[in-house]
């Protein structure tokens, strides 16, 4: 309610509390079984609420609109405190994980555990507390992100290339993985070199005198660029540089450097260190730029599971370097995994958190009138539920397939870490998890890729659609897309990692129409490329429908198949894969459109993985699938049509129709839906998207919160002097208060 | 060059200026003919180079990478300052225009003149001064539009509203068109009402007994919002209010209010105004809220060009309101024409500059190489092509409908001004101008909102092209969005305007359909409603073909026929004008795309209006028309086969190859045709984009500058003591100085 306003109260105009009330009152649907949908299950449904309670009442980690009016200074410092006061909540996750809250200090006894007598560190045990972080990302992205570089990608970096010992080292006995001891950054981009990772300039030359390496950074373009953390908070960091041994040139390898010295922050010698400086958003991380100086290492600080350097056993003799090439290849990138599965699970939470807001102002506010009726709520608009019903059904669309990779890539990795450590090596069952990496890699850079651009999409169409108060600042949607789209160019740049990911595909592609595919391993979300069905619909035998809800998968299924074929034609004939590179990219898009049906149906159609048996909930899920099928396949005409899957009649008369249709279908249920999402005001901080709905109150009171008169333009506004002496220059005033003008000039003024 | 970095200045890895350098030297075509054409004539190129070089050297009104850092309190001082200066340069600029230096002071004689003896101020008299205002918005958005708001809106509104005594008393005598005087806001926007001005709620109750008005302010979504200049800056608003006498309600009137003392800055009696606060892009703006709480003003601040409150002449008689509706409710509009062709020229403006560092960028990087080559350059990548050469023929493309809509607007106005004043008064010349306004709203409506939109594309995808360093806030793109995308939903929701253009097109479609056609007014952006054309295209007879230059622009006319067509049965059936809105949308963009076409061939098919002689320069505009055509018949390829002007296999044997071997070729001469914008580095404000090309010095140099090592780093970074408490908890340091660590912890970690 807005108490310093000086009008009535009653808003004799606009009553949107009401209108929200309404729908919910009118509702069919059970929030709670659509929340448990989307949380994957009951279980983490109410493990999600209760960490989302616990993360909007810490009185440090919570966020509010005083957010928005913070400098960059300010915004570090911040961070600051929300990372000292998450590295508590850590220790106290993993105790809960394993139960273990008397007796010794479970943390310090595992950091002191050097004999590794106790279980080591599992993901299991982490798991808490990353969906804490996971839920935090969607209030605070830089606090995340910031948490993220150390553990996910300091911390990754070093579980995929170290050795036991030395992950144990430096993960558990130096207490990295607590949060403790020491902090880490990523050492990958450079100036220079941002995706070709195979070139980067870094040298780390072997001293076989001293058995060392000394880390230089040979020319500008070399610096290490965006480190996150490196600015202020880093003490160390794993460094992707050349190894250089006995003059030979052995490509990228993985080093952990120390930075600074933890106790009392100084750089040490030979590292020089600055701040990247102001960013469109997520200000609250130090990105800095880092350059080696002839650093020096033990040689035992390189990380090596797959690649060692050997020193000379003979005083003259020569070092040498013995490495498994495929899984070095495999692993120098297994880092970067983490981020794009999170950043697909970020792309849930991120986007239903704006269609939240959208949701709500779409049914508060009134504009327009048919003759004698009240102002028309936005919502019952055919153009604004186009707007805004499918960027409700995105974070819908990505929940069910962020889950699934997410359960993958940790079971691959579990799988990679059993199959490759020396105790329990078997060559077989590492050949087969490179193969399924393999797929996770595609899958995972065609899901970050599509679903990030997905969200940045969303919260520019659904700011949009908030009209004017989507511009302001307090409303979410500034911060929220300028934090937001660093994820389109970081962590692989969207367009790269959807060439990538299609370039496999089409490789699959021709292996398939040779008559090879591997039934184990890609009957998943490579099902379209299985020979019989690929042949089905290159002789027309399988044709496009939307008669039964497994047709909404399978048109773009049939889709993949034409436009592979297409690309496939063209290459025969140009050879040349760069220049398809634009269809390539869209059939990342297609690959992941695909996915995201796949998995959503595959769940909603069993009520024992859905965990929805409410009919009318149930309806009103398929109605969001099928609304997202249409509307892609609507955006996608053009290929839709160019491809011969539909015809232009079809659009006309099939598509286009069924798509307004349900657009009003969906209409009906848009509160329920975005309810179902469970965010509490305070994680969504945005008043025109509160849950009563009364969004003029709501979002006036915040304005004269942030603003109070008194500051700002009530009496004196600030720069007033300048003003006066601006309006004043060179003649006087009309000294009438408020310009009561003479009565000649009313004369004047009244002809 | 960058000085303070520690390393080699020679990049042994990359050499970046030499690339461009290259590409200048290969370069065939004559950039000053560009520019000219660009420009619109050579007189205008050298009066816009003229001016550039005094804005980028003026110490007050010069940008540069310190506005980054800026919080919003120092934007607002720092606009503050630039107001000021730019208030001596509109003196000047109109002394100019009128040559007049010496004796009296020309601005004091305008604003004397009360018998009006001298020429009344006119349009071409702030010409210069408004093309300076228009080169300032490229730099400086939120300068551009605070005074922007003052003279153009303020100002427009009276312009368009005023008698002409009222018109010269508030502009000329009062000084406000000097930026003397007075400094007035814009008050139309509530809370509750924004595109739908027919229902604000502000009420002007004329009282007759004091001959005045009473503003009220009678519920919270009435409260006037966004008003630019209202926190700290404006002494007076024109008020969009509904006027009420005797009881009965007339519908929204413009009223001027006074709202502070000009000597003292205080608010006056019964206004209540706030700060708005923070916004996602020009902070320097100080928007405000404001609340009338029975404010009296005389009758005679009513502006009453079209509607005038005629008090009774009996004592006890009732007051009367005389009326001309056409044009009362077309001039209240009329002071929004002025801001949307303005957004039409600023997007030929703004999208240059990203243009320009896209392109630079694009040739100066390189990343990954074919086996022994150097690192390819991103522009030689066909998908880079694809991203970025179609984004620099958006300018190109707006430029020749931008200055074709504002010579039409100022030509319209004073048409206007001349048939409705008194003296000169028309009926017959009303009704046509009447009708040209008519069609100038549909035109700056629809090129409004599909230009704005193009360039918010165009910024985001030239960001996205330049990887990391995009978002980086020296490289301008997150400012320049955040600034930006306000221009999509302010001065007209893009949605609405699109809507009301396609609605007015629709009308004169079925009107055309009847054999209704005025060719004498809609020959020009509407010939494609010809009659004739129009049976020729819905029988077949007229088919669309890319052979010569002429059909790059027919092909959208014969799409809008058949799009308009495809509506119109729709509705015949339907009867339902919402449902179809979506395609609405996009016919109005189509409109705008034909229109852009229409007005860059007309231009360039004669040397005498294109003022390009050359050659090859005038084969590279033709690739560029030729580029913008497929780009966007590619992109709506879905509705070029829905509506079958062109069959799948066309798209896909002919639209796009010819895309592709267009970008190719364009690629050749991408330096040149952005140097041909021929803005200097000064106001590019963005090292990755800068002149010499030199790509990682520049940008490096730029970094350490704003972000000197001595206060963040270098030594000890700030927060370090929190974060060592974090680091130290519960447990020791290892002490060695870097971690060299222990004998028997090498051993193991050596395994």
């Amino acid at each position: 309610m807005t108490k310093s306003s000086t009008v009535n109260q009653e808003c004799a105009a606009f009553k949107p509390q009401k209108l929200i009330q309404s729908e919910r009152s009118n509702s069919r649907v059970d929030v709670d079984q659509i929340n448990a949908f989307l949380e994957s299950s009951p279980e983490r449904r109410d493990q999600a609420q209760a960490l989302i309670q616990e993360i909007v009442k810490d009185p440090i980690l919570k966020t509010d609109s005083s957010m928005y009016d913070r400098s960059k200074r300010e915004e570090r410092a911040v961070t600051a405190r929300k990372i000292a006061r998450l590295a508590l909540y850590m220790e106290h996750d993993i105790k809960t994980a394993r139960k273990h809250f008397k007796g010794n200090d479970l943390i310090e006894d595992l950091q002191r555990d050097t004999e590794s007598k106790l279980p080591a560190l599992s993901n299991k045990d982490l798991s808490i507390f990353d969906r804490r972080l996971s839920l935090l990302h969607n209030i605070d992205p830089q606090l995340g992100t910031r948490v993220g570089v150390h553990l996910g990608l300091f911390g990754n970096c070093i579980k995929g290339n170290g050795t036991n010992e030395q992950i144990h080292y430096w993960l558990q006995e130096r207490g990295s993985s607590f949060m403790k001891g020491i902090y880490g950054c990523f050492g990958m981009t450079e100036l220079g070199h941002g995706s070709n990772v195979a070139r980067l300039q870094t040298k780390a030359t072997y001293n076989p005198d001293s058995d060392t390496f000394t880390l230089l950074t040979p020319n500008l373009p070399a610096t290490k660029f965006w480190i996150g953390g490196a600015a202020n908070s880093a003490t160390h960091c794993s460094v992707y540089a050349r190894l250089i041994v006995e003059g030979k040139d052995y490509g990228v390898k993985t080093f952990v450097v120390p930075l600074r010295n933890p106790e009392t922050f100084q750089l040490l010698p030979g590292i020089a260190i600055g701040d990247i400086g102001h960013k469109m958003g997520r200000n609250g991380i130090d990105n800095g730029w880092i350059q080696f100086h002839n650093v020096v290492i033990p040689r035992e600080y390189m990380l090596s599971r797959f690649t060692q350097v050997i020193p000379s056993k003979a005083p003259n003799g020569k070092a040498t370097v013995k490495t498994q090439p495929q899984l070095d290849q495999i692993s120098g990138y297994s880092a970067l995994l983490s981020g794009r599965v999170n950043m697909v699970m970020d792309s849930f939470r991120f986007g239903s958190k704006f269609a939240i807001i959208g949701a709500r102002y779409a049914v508060g506010r009134q504009q327009f009138a048919k003759p004698k009726q009240p102002e028309t709520q936005l919502i019952d608009y055919p153009l604004h539920q186009y707007r805004v019903l499918p960027q409700i059904a995105v974070p819908y669309l990505v929940s069910p397939v962020a889950f699934k990779l997410m359960d993958q890539y940790y079971s691959i990795l579990d799988e990679l870490y059993k199959v490759s450590s020396p105790a329990t090596f078997d060559k077989t069952g590492l050949a087969i998890v490179s193969k399924k990496l393999k797929n996770l890699f595609i899958d995972s850079a065609s899901l970050k890729a599509t679903n990030t651009w997905l969200v940045a999409e969303l919260i520019d169409q659904l700011r949009q659609s908030c009209g004017g108060q989507g511009y302001s600042s307090y409303n979410a949607f500034g911060k929220g897309y300028d934090d937001w789209v660093v994820q389109c160019t970081w962590e692989g740049d969207n367009n790269i990692l959807s060439l990538s990911s299609a370039k496999s595909i089409l490789k699959k592609f021709a292996a398939s129409r040779r008559g090879v595919f591997d039934r184990s391993l890609d009957s998943g979300s490579f099902d379209y490329l299985e020979p019989s069905f690929v042949r089905a619909v290159l002789t027309g035998q399988e044709t496009a429908s939307l008669r039964q809800l497994q047709d909404y998968t399978k048109v773009w299924a049939i889709a993949l198949v034409k436009f592979l074929d297409h690309i496939a034609r063209l290459i025969d004939v140009t050879k040349d894969l760069d220049s398809v590179a634009k269809l390539l990219v869209l059939v990342s898009k297609f690959h992941s459109l695909h996915s995201m049906l796949q998995a959503y149906y595959e769940k909603l159609k069993n009520p024992q993985d859905s965990h929805v048996t409410d009919a009318a909930s149930e309806a009103a899920l398929w109605d969001i699938y099928k609304l997202f099928s249409l509307y892609f396949i609507d955006k996608h005409s053009g290929e839709f049509q160019q491809f011969k899957v539909f015809t232009p009649d079809q659009i006309s008369q099939t598509v286009q129709p069924k798509l307004l249709e349900l657009l009003q279908k969906v209409r009906k249920s848009i509160i329920p839906l975005t309810d179902a999402f469970k965010l509490p005001d305070d994680m969504i901080n945005a008043p025109i998207g509160y849950f009563d709905g009364d969004i003029y109150h709501n979002y006036f009171s915040e304005i004269i919160k942030q603003n109070p008169a008194e500051a700002d333009g009530a009496g004196v506004p600030p720069n007033a002097d300048l003003f006066t002496r601006l309006l004043a220059r060179g003649s006087e005033f009309d000294h009438a208060l408020g310009g009561s003008p003479r009565s000649e000039i009313i004369e004047r003024l009244g002809k």
